[in-house]
């Protein structure tokens, strides 16, 4: 299946701690990566949409659009995108939309995070620009909001810590096979449950790490591209909102503008949940993955627990539906703005038969979800060949 | 002339120190009026594109998409743009975009900046954060990178600070008549003359203030709705960017991202300069009001400081170009994500035969110019009746 719009390769920096590269810099390095990757010149691109969510907190880093301009001599349209954790997803969410209105053209998304150069108290605080005043004020930080999720699926539906644990298992079992990955080292459920606690009931190895890297892909609508290259199909992307207070939503075991941006997505790409067979979904935390695989619509709400401690999205489970074969944002690592387009950069390589060890066979369709702070956007896509 | 998209109806508030609202209360302020005005429920706004920088650096207020979403009850997509000081310009440019590929909709374009709540050296920090790293580690601060351009161009073409001062005269004069500007009194000659310099040249009355406030647009291409109200059509809206630092610039007396964004925007909207008989140009410094005429075509490069010094965009001139009717950024007040959205509805008002006392008559066509940092970013929009 061909769409209009198309995804014709994709590129990322090593996620980590990269303590010898500013923001500029993995911004160049991506821009610089993915041009070699599909063997363009930089006069290719006819805009850029570039996700970032800290520049302006951590570092007084702010139009970006102009960084791009000095570091590339390029003068064309850039946008900077900012949704918090969902910037890189509404980064490509808006170029795929850009297509739509500008025939023969080609675009690049590209997402870019710096967030070790400061300290992990001032930088779990600037992430906490994405929680409302109020939160802030009460002194909640993002752990503590997804505590407060978390608290509350497991009393509702009668589950424990080792529930979660399972995700972050399953998560680091996938990363260890993704040579970009922050981290690539088994962990057990004991070590999970032993691990300290950072909000209860979530615990450090519950949490995605703080993370600098930069991602990119490149769409286009230009026939001669795709046909020249290894294409992926944008068959929706599509982004809902919801209140940014926890306390002002209607339900607690489940995120609104998930529900909201997969029902939209499913309709637009005209195909069902039953053939997705890959999917890269937003588990900043361990609760966040089981309530995405629910409100996306591929679990039954409340049965997460249970399939999540059956590890049925594991790769060695042999199911029809493998979630997160990067690692995802847990052990492939969480540089905010670049973690969107890595999604839809994994689900790229899935496609398109690029993905080495981590390989999942006889795919058609993949699927991303990308969450901003505890819920108040998320931007879900379904890409296809 | 009727293009396919169109603006519907403008709403702002005061512009000012207001200091009982805080952010969201602009943004809801802004949200209600436009409805208001435009007799329409919030269920008829298909997305709503934001123009703020500052939110995430001076109060931890990232993921403004979810704030509007909590604030209004809406769930449709809301894109926060950030491009400096042209956040509303590209705010609106992006929602001219999305219509192009949406028919049948209707967008909310907000501009909204909360400035006054910290300290003037912190806020003038904060701005600075719209400057390169270079330029911020070299001590340098906006009115700092501005008086740099002033100095070169009074030197190169034999001007001095009178001519500069003349800019400020007439914006101030034309401020008066508009009851939502921050300033509303005439200033002389000698007045701009014997304030203290910021940066020299420049001095307080050369540079535009620090404000709060929101404004707003609702564009549309549902034909309903264009036919049921004072409709103005988006003839071109385009951005160009160029180097954030102005070391890497090929010309300091020019901003290369306004030539490149007029000269897109008049090849798309086919009308000539001599066309264009009132616009609202980005005037954060005096100096950069003649760079802007020079830039967008209006004046011969070199001439602007004589032209300036003539008045001849005053209102009093009775010339066929008046420049900033609303005041400019100098008289009408600078809450930069606000500022992009008011020159595009101070147009509005013109060509419509809505903006009272300071209506310019015989109108067909209208300009806005908006430059974020020092000339990073700049979006040239034409609007017809």
């Amino acid at each position: 299946m061909k769409n209009q719009n198309a995804i014709i390769g994709y590129y990322s920096t090593k996620f980590g701690e990269l303590w010898d590269k500013t923001l500029d810099d993995l911004i160049m390095d991506a821009f610089q990566g993915i041009l070699q990757e599909v063997k363009l010149e930089a006069s290719a691109i006819d805009a850029v949409f570039l996700g970032n969510m800290l520049g302006g907190v951590v570092e007084e880093n702010l139009l970006l659009s102009a960084h791009v301009s000095e570091l590339t001599g390029i003068h064309v349209p850039v946008y900077r995108v900012e949704a918090a954790c969902a910037s890189g997803g509404l980064a490509f969410q808006s170029a795929d939309d850009y297509l739509n209105s500008h025939p023969d053209s080609t675009v690049m998304v590209l997402g870019a995070e710096k967030m070790t150069d400061i300290g992990a108290g001032e930088i779990t605080k600037s992430l906490a620009a994405a929680a409302s005043v109020d939160e802030q004020a009460a002194g909640l930080t993002f752990p503590g909001v997804y505590a407060i999720l978390a608290q509350i699926y497991l009393d509702k539906y009668g589950y424990n810590e080792e529930h979660l644990a399972s995700i972050s298992v399953k998560n680091h079992a996938h990363g260890v096979l993704n040579e970009k990955a922050h981290f690539r080292r088994y962990v057990t459920i004991d070590n999970v449950l032993e691990s300290p606690y950072v909000a209860y009931p979530l615990k450090v190895l519950d949490s995605s790490p703080i993370s600098d890297g930069a991602a990119t892909v490149i769409l286009t609508n230009k026939k001669e591209h795709i046909a020249s290259s290894k294409a992926v199909s944008i068959l929706a992307s599509e982004v809902a909102t919801d209140s940014i207070s926890i306390a002002k939503r209607k339900n607690l075991d489940s995120l609104e503008a998930t529900v909201i941006a997969a029902e939209k997505a499913f309709k637009k790409a005209g195909i069902g949940r039953q053939d997705v067979h890959v999917m890269e979904v937003h588990d900043c935390f361990s609760i966040a993955e089981i309530l995405a695989l629910e409100d996306l619509g591929f679990w039954e709400k409340g049965k997460g627990g249970q399939l999540a401690k059956e590890m049925v999205t594991s790769r060695e489970s042999g199911s029809n539906l493998i979630v997160n074969t990067s690692g995802g944002l847990k052990a492939a690592g969480h540089p905010v703005g670049g973690t969107g387009i890595k999604q839809i950069g994994e689900i790229y390589l899935q496609l398109t038969g690029q993905a080495g060890e981590r390989q999942v066979k006889n795919l058609q369709f993949g699927l991303t979800h990308n969450v901003g702070g505890s819920g108040g956007v998320a931007v879900v896509s379904i890409l296809g060949v």
